[in-house]
């Protein structure tokens, strides 16, 4: 990627997190970039194209997160799985414990822009069905009861995630993310006790 | 309250609740109430002010629901707790689903303004303790667990249901409403079988 492009994006990342959407103007970004204003016109269409590309980055981190976590063969398919959670946890931790980008804008824009909607319900979607992967593994092994839905699970995990994010983010402090965790855990292996 | 001050408000809440803080100018508010400028700036400091009121009517109607709910001596306490959020989702279909304006509001706004990050925190709190009480209630007859922590569950409680009200709202549909509460009651009483 072109390094005055990429340059936006990091820059507007942050910003975007901590201020929302309508909150960030082009010329801010331009100063905290230190471009000019015709450098982000050549590199996109207008804010909405901007806006969706840092989504794509920041998507793109959670997608290598997915990988790091979900492809450690030396853990449990449901270990893989919090592994996962705590990438992310570590990735909010960086950040400030400013919630979940998708979280952020999904609220501010799905009424309002359908782009963003459907974009942002595909990367919930997308994060939503590797889980139910590494959760239909931990199905098959015994680790989940055999009448699991992992599908519906790996939807809960994901919506109740983004709940806990968002309370998170209220704080500025990850206890509602631990607890969150600590409760699904406990309770999706507890089922295999029943 | 007087009429034009209600009448604000009234026609401000659904549009802060589809658009967001920010996309909701005062000129738009000002045609859908069919009210004069100077009207708006006799009953409110300004848009902050307006909309920190828009909140307040907002939670009225969670606290009456809340009392329609939690005060119903017909119910058991865990039933209780279900009914409330049962009337809520009521209030989230008449609305079209687009989720709760305090997950909106809190996302869009708590990481620019103290105002209403610490506003809509003391709302989440305060619902999350008057279910605690009834949790209380429910650990005390023996349908949780002894050792439950109720306030702990409460948290968890609005915590998951705002995530799962972010996701009504991408989807515009309540079925990750219905999932994160079945799941919830479920884990919380099988609990009581270990």
């Amino acid at each position: 990627m072109n390094p005055t492009k990429k340059r936006l994006i990091e820059v507007g990342l942050p910003l975007m997190l901590q201020r929302g959407y309508n909150e960030v103007g082009i010329n801010t970004l331009l100063s905290a970039a230190g471009v000019p204003k015709g450098s982000f016109y050549h590199h996109f269409t207008d804010k909405e194209d901007y806006a969706l590309q840092v989504v794509d980055a920041y998507v793109a981190r959670v997608s290598a997160d997915l990988d790091a976590a979900l492809l450690d063969g030396s853990l449990s398919p449901l270990a893989r799985v919090r592994r996962f959670f705590d990438l992310t946890m570590e990735m909010y931790r960086e950040q400030g414990y400013l919630g979940c980008l998708l979280g952020g804008l999904g609220q501010e824009l799905s009424g309002i822009n359908e782009r963003f909607r459907s974009k942002i319900e595909g990367c919930f979607s997308g994060i939503s069905e590797r889980l139910a992967q590494c959760l239909e593994e931990a199905r098959q092994r015994g680790d989940l009861p055999a009448d699991s839905d992992t599908t519906r699970m790996a939807d809960l995990l994901v919506d109740c995630w983004e709940g806990a994010a968002l309370r998170s983010r209220m704080r500025q402090d990850p206890a509602s993310l631990n607890a969150m965790l600590d409760f699904f855990f406990e309770s999706v292996t507890a089922d295999g006790d029943r």
